[in-house]
């Protein structure tokens, strides 16, 4: 067998990101068919996790499948779920090869995709930019490792670290392409989650606009006491877009009733020294079946979440104008005693975008 | 007469940088003299103004400057100050072309160099590479202008802008070669500029170290009173190093004294709502020969700087780390009401650095 090409690989992986955001709890998985060095077919997860890409795929190569290779960014699946497992379409279309970066961590699959397979005489080749697509699918792996979702937290501010004046005037303080830039950050998460404060300070709708997108990431608000206005505009619209509440223990009924009644899903977590605890949030989330959670503040929830280690990825919008100290901070407050205690972040990159600069860090291993 | 080689003005632009910071009052002046297109002389303002680029360069190309192209970063001065007239110069040398990108706006020279060139048969050419040499200028220029030096802010702060724990702990936030980054910025200013706070807290030298530099920068710091350790580490290097004290009015006469006694020079300065008027004390700075200062903080210095619209520049440096809320703010309180009243900043450049990102920016016009 010939060495598999990196590069199909990579087209399979570009093919999958386009499906982040709207396949959880499935991965976002992308499938490419050759045959002969060609490209006879390709695939992408479905909105909602279905059909898999290897099912649209060998759709689109038909009989060309037979003695093809088929790229898969992720085992193919073993078990009867939903859908029928992948590895028995992949086998009656004549696959004779299938290159993959690694073993899924679902135990459900775990190497019997790749068993199957096998077993059926095709060839299992792994370990094909297996660190690409290790990033790629790290809210999945994580999910399936720690049951949370990963957390990117974004945080627009001004020069020195504001996020509103002190009377919450906050708009705007980055430019358009730095919004925008935003608005597709949430259109390639499953869910978008800010605080009680935030969502009771901006009434913000966390929508994709913008973006000719049809699919909605759901809206979450941590708030212990759900003491959100039932007037505000997600209230409004939770029977068309999902907002999902974490909140406290002791809620009022009828509260609870209401926000129910607008279509609202409630998620009780744990509440500790006066504060949700923001382990219980995602891992209440990740049962719920969240893989990629973008966080978009306020300070407190920023901080409360950055304090408990679970920010997987932070970016920054820094923009040129200057609010000064009695603005609204970016982060609350940490209770750090020594500067050896802080949270560390490693740069991925930065670039300028329009007038600002935008910086992305992964948390420090 | 040919067009003028811009490639010759920007070699004389980048000899001329390498003067700034050690030229003050006078201009960090590039020459480069060619002759049939080859080079024949350089020179850059030497260390405390002199001797002036066009002298060194003319000694330099020796005979071979008759008939040659002198390309200046700035119109040769015609005056007799502490060293003759470099128009007598290059007129006695028998050079045929001057090329320079503006007139200076000197009073003293203001034109009269580049009369004193053509009156006597010298072709002069101006307009060339003439914003990169305003850029270059922008110190002497401002002084000229208004009588105060430029000023860099320089701001090395956490993810969420913040320049110490809330126990004053601030070694390191930045990394190594950040702070190199600024050693460098350091040697390029005139003078280093600190409020009291930062010097009491930090006992910072302010020196350029570890870059070979035999030439240091002014030591300014803003202290109203002059409740500043005698037993400081600037105190202690004033004899050595320059340390200048911008301060208020009813100084204690034998505290005045004391910093005097050590070597510091004190700049009385008007106080404006109990702080020091960080316009008069640019313009103090001005009138004592200053045109390019870096100011390093703290807080309140820069926000009263900004608030005043008298940060030029602004250097961010930003660490992949966060500290929190009650962390010390890189700006002191502004007291805006509103963002539309926000200093604003234009983006010129952003770049990773070592570990953290680098981010310049000039006042919007």
């Amino acid at each position: 067998m010939p060495e598999p090409d990196a590069r199909f690989m990579a087209l399979a992986l570009s093919l999958g990101r386009r499906g982040m955001g709207r396949c959880a709890p499935n991965p976002a998985v992308g499938c490419v068919i050759t045959r002969a060095g060609r490209i006879v077919g390709r695939g992408v997860t479905g909105a909602g996790g279905r059909p898999h890409a290897e099912t649209i795929a060998l759709a689109q190569a038909g009989k060309a499948a037979r003695g093809a290779t088929a790229y898969v960014t992720l085992e193919p699946c073993a078990h009867h779920g939903v859908t029928p497992p992948c590895t028995g379409a992949l086998i009656a279309a004549g696959v004779a090869r299938v290159v993959a970066p690694f073993d899924d961590t679902d135990p459900r699959v775990a190497g019997q995709g790749f068993a199957a397979l096998r077993a059926a005489g095709i060839e299992v080749t792994t370990g094909v930019l297996a660190d690409a697509a290790a990033r790629d699918h790290a809210g999945f792996l994580l999910r399936n490792a720690e049951g949370r979702p990963r957390v990117t937290l974004k945080l627009a501010a001004s020069f020195d670290g504001r996020i509103a004046t002190a009377s919450g005037h906050s708009r705007w303080i980055t430019g358009a392409q730095a919004r925008r830039a935003v608005h597709a950050m949430r259109a390639r998460h499953d869910a978008v989650m800010v605080g009680a404060g935030t969502a009771r300070a901006d009434d913000p709708v966390l929508t994709v606009r913008g973006m000719g997108a049809r699919y909605q990431p759901v809206r979450v608000v941590v708030s212990r006491r759900l003491d959100l206005p039932l007037t505000s505009r997600m209230a409004q619209s939770a029977g068309e877009v999902p907002l999902w509440l974490c909140h406290g223990d002791g809620i009022e009924p009828a509260l609870a009733a209401a926000w129910q009644g607008l279509g609202a899903r409630l998620l009780p977590c744990a509440v500790v020294a006066g504060q949700v605890e923001p382990g219980t949030v995602l891992r209440a989330l990740g049962a719920a079946g969240l893989t990629r959670v973008l966080c978009e503040g306020g300070g407190a929830l920023a901080a409360s979440l950055i304090g408990a280690g679970l920010v997987d990825e932070l970016v920054g919008f820094t923009a040129g104008l200057a609010i000064g100290a009695e603005g609204l901070p970016g982060l609350g407050a940490l209770g750090l005693s020594r500067l050896d205690e802080a949270p560390r972040f490693d740069l991925v990159e930065t670039r300028p975008l329009g007038g600002d600069v935008m910086h992305r860090w992964v948390r420090a291993g």
